[in-house]
């Protein structure tokens, strides 16, 4: 069996405890369609078939090609694009149940010329990105119906709950979000209500179903949070120079999505990332004064968000210790 | 011919007379080899060819992945990984001729163990990553010598002058590390003294060879610099949704770099971006009152950084007006 420290750098890995942890926990919170696995987090097919055979046969997507990656996967049960999109025609003809959302007439008309059949109203819940005002939702719906469209309900993501700190605080703004989509649901109508995330999975009482990807490999970001999932993926890297005060190792821009800032690392202070490298130095205040590298020493390097870094990778290793048990494709990046 | 608004968005674009002018400007100011063109800005064997047309035959990268691919391409002239690695066996084994950077005597030692003939002594000039202290070079090449290693000179990268603004000041920057280099080189010897980028291409005055690669593609980073160099390349987005204060296009965290900070939209303010997404309104000080846009408007979204946007793409489209003259490969990805 292949070895950890035999992989070649840099390398995503996820801890197969962990994730069985996570994929474990999250099931016994949200069974079955409770939860809709967002698959944008890991874009990873093999992965998704996971949360499938636990009772997950509904997955959302966030690009037009992780929906034909996920039907050509046998895993188009009930596939919902969680996002907007004016190439609907490229759903209409997947051989799987897809459903898209839609906030506007001219993506209500996309998904009607594209031959999709079912739709949710996307509500702008208070996060400044997609889905129509609410007071909006019901002429949409209204609109989507005369178009031929089968209205399965709403959606509508309360991002901006996610990384508040404290589970009262985070809940309060889940909340107002919440109202808001009550009260779109009721000009809308039909049974799904679909919105949440890992940051909100166990707050969220309107959801009929929740949106958590990150929760399966989870970040340092979300680490932060009060949450019961573990920590599960980090950047396998190797320590390529040394000197006096710092180390080197070939994770980098390319490896680690940075719109939440720098990577962690055990026991060092990470300084700064380029292209291929992560500079560091150890933290004196850990323990045994903090991590003194070597060069061919291999390092954990932690990212600080989960779904930009693994879209830069081909592969997952799944690892049982020191053994490599399983080696997952990332198929579903591009667009 | 494939016209610029028919492509599926996101999709990375590069104007071809902008690309044009600056291989131009970069082949006059440094012909043949006194430019070493680095692939790790690109990564795409087809704009590399364009470099080789123009009489830059010899190419340095960041990984050995982009080392393969470019032997395999038949772009081996002169290849050199300017980075540390173990993992050397896989350099020894090209066809081409191949110099690796070491730094320390475990690189040296992968060097020569894995096949490599030459190699240049890596020397830090000031940027806290790879790089021996000055003062070891000469025992350092001494080292390599004894192994059997031909020392071609030695490389030391100065990109902590890049973002310095004014060229007196980045002036000031680049001598005092060059200083440092020259004293390296005099213990060192060989003939090569490998080092700058785009930020320097014409103020360092000791190298006999500068290492630019973001000068072909640039950014709104280098484009803030007072360079000869056009903004050449952007990611062509489509807006999918829209509100009464603020539109959103489908370019995001998984299409664009994010260290350097938030990319640029031309008439707008951008206000973050998400997975697939940026959020953007119009910026009222811009010429009509700035970009007012519709859902299935294309926009362009200039990335801060081109390294890591460009390691998240299959592809550049190459364009010329509206007409999509070219398709390149980005297929130097990975490691």
């Amino acid at each position: 069996m292949r070895k950890l420290h035999e992989l070649p750098t840099p390398a995503l890995v996820v801890d197969a405890g962990a994730l069985e942890h996570n994929l474990a926990v999250m099931a016994r919170a949200l069974p079955g369609a409770r939860l809709r696995p967002h698959v944008k987090a890991t874009k990873c097919t093999a992965l998704a078939r996971r949360q499938a055979a636990l009772g997950h046969r509904g997955f959302c997507c966030a690009t037009v090609r992780e929906m034909e990656g996920m039907a050509a996967a046998g895993l188009g049960d009930d596939l919902l694009l969680a996002n907007e999109t004016l190439a609907a025609h490229r759903l209409g003809r997947l051989d799987a149940h897809v459903t898209v959302a839609v906030d506007s007439e001219p993506t209500i008309a996309a998904a009607a010329d594209g031959g999709v059949r079912e739709v949710l109203i996307d509500v702008n819940v208070g996060l400044p990105r997609c889905g129509c005002a609410p007071d909006q939702a019901g002429r949409l719906a209204d609109l989507a119906r005369r178009r031929g469209l089968r209205v399965r309900g709403v959606m509508g993501y309360e991002g901006h709950a996610m990384p508040v700190a404290g589970r009262a605080a985070r809940k309060a703004v889940v909340d107002a979000a919440m109202a808001q989509l009550a009260a779109a649901h009721a000009q809308v109508g039909g049974d799904v209500i679909s919105a949440g995330g890992t940051g909100s999975f166990d707050l969220n009482e309107l959801a009929t179903e929740i949106q958590a990807g990150s929760y399966s490999l989870m970040d340092t970001h979300y680490a932060r949070l009060d949450l019961p999932f573990r920590p599960a993926f980090w950047v396998w890297s190797t320590v390529v120079s040394t000197s006096a005060v710092f180390a080197v190792c070939d994770a980098g821009l390319k490896s680690l999505g940075m719109d939440h800032g720098n990577p962690a690392i055990d026991g060092a202070k990470v300084w700064f990332c380029s292209d291929e490298h992560v500079t560091f130095s150890p933290d004196e205040a850990a323990a045994g004064g903090g991590l003194h590298a070597r060069v061919g020493d291999r390092v954990r390097v932690w990212p600080a968000h989960v779904d930009p870094t693994v879209a830069y990778h081909e592969r997952l290793y799944v690892a049982d210790g020191d053994d490599v048990v399983e080696t997952w494709e990332i198929d579903l990046r591009g667009w």
